[in-house]
């Protein structure tokens, strides 16, 4: 970086942190350049910059001043980047009464509405069931059980299969939600770091082996937080790495309709013949997410396990939504919405990638999802997103910091953008606004550090 | 009793038992008085009422014969009395169709349909505070937490309030599923007895003090499985005994809006100031438990914990059945529905408790439930309602025995009918055969202890 420029961003950073405030008088350039021992074009580049900028302006006579308004804040509506959920604007509403309607109106409505099975809305698991089958995912010997959300899918397992307090792989980063229940539920949970392809399966067998862990629970498609999916050949590795130390592997599915773009991959449980693994899924990803519906697919002999005590904890899942969702599905609504959100998803990821190009500061990364509704941002090592969260919100602007996500690693200078609910526009003004306010904080660490260094600077 | 009905009891008793075959050879009347030490017109009499049953007939010039078919087996819908669910045949399908319109073409169905709150579905929320504040069950420091039904909230108050483990009293005979929960929680359980006015109000200060409990479970209205309701000094001696003890009252009040005799009695939660006390509710007992939706009332702090909990655990109750169990009640329908329910729950109570004191063997006793949907029956001591659960099955009437609700006292000559599904000529064909099942098995009983006592006899 030529040294003009790095002066002209020490500037910058000091006026936009408010070290130099409005109507400050900068020491003229023949001064500043005598002070730092260069030449004087070398400031008045520097100071021209900063005048494009509109960071300075000079009076005739009087001298060099900073002008700097802090943007005045306009009442804006909060671009929220925070939570992972499908957009309600786009929610197929029509469709959805219609399926109400006919489900409400069909002979067996009596039944819908009496108390149901433990297991689930039998045409729904029929369905649920028919779907596995073709893409593998389930065989002869496998069932499904249907649970009220992918939420409770998680608890149910936990507190059912992995009572004893046994250490659980995750990736790290991971779905707080996830982490969270085992934690509660008295378990050590270790772990494994997502790269820019997911979970590293090079690193898997050795902390596979020396946690002595029972259970892994890996989101192949999508991840949330990182928005990244496991190529081909690293899910034939977590297979056989599982085989080899003994571990359950628990595949949380629930974004794998949300692919964006490239070709839809095997899921684990089609690729391994493992019979302890599970398999979740749920609607909640692509609509209506208030209808708490989600699923589990593993061997009969674990769903009749989870079942038996899934009845003890709330009897079963509520079965209006049950049958509605089975409606909407069967009746290809959902699939025609499928399409229109996978278009949609298509355009916000690409605004999303687009603006983390434009406005991140330099020195930062960010994922490139296939799908799903999560994009993971790296920023400079020495940001901390949880404190910033506060400046960003006075922005307009919210997200959640890496740090929640955090396993076993630290991800403090790391945030997740959920663009899931957004518009293109909207996701493009909000990282615009995070963009500025990184940009902003990687100027005042900079300028603390070039004061300590150099105090007579300005 | 006259011998001559004693010994008519015995033949018939031995007849039905299969213990004397069809055709078989009767002793004459002179014959068998010899043997017995009896008047020839004690045994004549015996005879007769055999005969007008139809058991005996005679020929002329060859004797006396027993006449006995079983009878035969019609094909037959098994009348259940096994579950605790109202009918739904009677389920109001337009009406709830219309409220399921309604909510999903108002302006907040999008919001209805996205993620909402682990505490439930604010306007649902605001109404069930509205109508607990209006008869006293809630305060203003009190708050309201939706669950997935009644069974969650159970669960819930014992993953989060009852986690130590500490012993827990409850009704003996109590509901299966609440018992249960708690003992697969860890919790010892500890039962007060129910007589004809519910727990037994007597015994619970030393069997609190004894227990060192620190939670006491009881449904006041139409207690599950006995049907008994405790009278309002029963209800202030349990307030009163919950104080002085330490004990948080947990008030499983699911039935209460089913009574259909005499006036409403107030809530524990209404007649206390104690701010641990629990108050749970659901919709499930009058319409619709297909779709799961119960609430707990307590102080804000307790919601609060609980609320906490909950979300990791699933994060919120399917907010369709809410809104639309929400539409329903403060629509007008779920009044509606509820008087009719009323009218025809009456009905129900009068055939069963008709049926009861017309079929079962004497020696017999049963509770005269003033609401709700089930009726607790004691059989003479020696009978085992579980043992007998088969050849009821085979008679078409499944019931659940009373052992299935025992804590800590056994209940095995007892047996929960639950009616609330069923048409008063169901229940009074239900009890007469289940009369005829238990009056034989006394028969059985008797003519063994009979035969052992003289085995001269016939």
């Amino acid at each position: 970086v030529p040294i003009y420029r790095q002066i002209y961003e020490s500037i910058a950073g000091a006026i936009r942190s408010g070290a130099l405030c409005d109507s400050f008088r900068l020491p003229p350039t023949r001064e500043l350049a005598g002070q730092l021992g260069l030449n004087r074009t070398t400031i008045s580049a520097a100071y021209q910059l900063l005048e494009e900028d509109g960071l300075l302006h000079g009076e005739v006579g009087r001298g060099t001043f900073v002008r700097y308004h802090r943007p005045a804040r306009k009442p804006m509506e909060t671009i929220s980047f925070s939570t992972s959920r499908p957009a309600q604007e786009e929610f197929p509403l029509s469709d959805f009464g219609l399926s109400c309607q006919e489900v409400l109106s069909s002979h067996s409505a009596g039944d819908i509405l009496q108390l149901g099975s433990p297991l689930g809305y039998p045409p729904l698991r029929e369905y649920l069931l028919e779907q596995a089958r073709k893409d593998g995912s389930a065989g002869p010997d496998d069932d499904v059980l249907v649970t009220s959300g992918c939420q409770q899918a998680i608890d149910l397992i936990q507190r059912v299969l992995v009572r004893d307090g046994v250490p659980v792989l995750m990736e790290d980063p991971v779905y707080h939600g996830l982490k969270t229940v085992f934690l509660r539920g008295g378990c050590s949970v270790v772990g494994v770091p997502v790269g820019e392809a997911g979970l590293d399966v090079d690193l898997l067998p050795a902390i596979a082996r020396q946690s002595a862990a029972k259970f892994l629970i890996v989101t192949p498609n999508f991840q949330n937080p990182t928005g990244t999916t496991l190529p081909l050949a690293a899910r034939q590795s977590i297979v056989e790495t599982a085989e080899i130390a003994g571990l359950s592997v628990v595949e949380n599915d629930i974004y794998s309709s949300l692919r964006y773009f490239g070709e839809p991959l095997p899921t684990l449980r089609s690729l391994s013949r493992q019979s302890s693994a599970l398999l979740l899924g749920s609607f909640s990803k692509v609509a209506f997410p208030g209808l708490r519906v989600g699923w589990i697919i593993a061997n009969r002999k674990t769903i009749a396990r989870l079942a038996e005590s899934r009845q003890w904890w709330d009897l079963h899942t509520d079965q209006l939504s049950q049958a509605v969702l089975y409606r909407f599905a069967e009746s290809g609504r959902l699939a025609t919405h499928l399409s229109k959100v996978r278009r949609l998803g298509m355009e916000r990821v690409a605004a999303a990638a687009k603006a983390c190009e434009r406005y991140l500061p330099s020195g930062s990364s960010f994922t490139q999802p296939e799908g799903g509704m999560n994009l993971w941002v790296r920023l400079p090592g020495a940001l901390n997103t949880a404190e910033l969260r506060t400046q960003a919100e006075k922005e307009g602007v919210s997200y959640l910091a890496g740090d929640y996500f955090a396993v076993s690693h630290s991800t403090a200078n790391c945030l997740r953008l959920s663009f899931g609910s957004l518009t293109p526009d909207e996701i493009t003004d909000g990282i615009s606004r995070l963009g500025r306010l990184f940009r902003q904080e990687v100027d005042r660490l900079q300028h603390q550090n070039n004061f300590e260094l150099s105090p007579g600077l300005v």
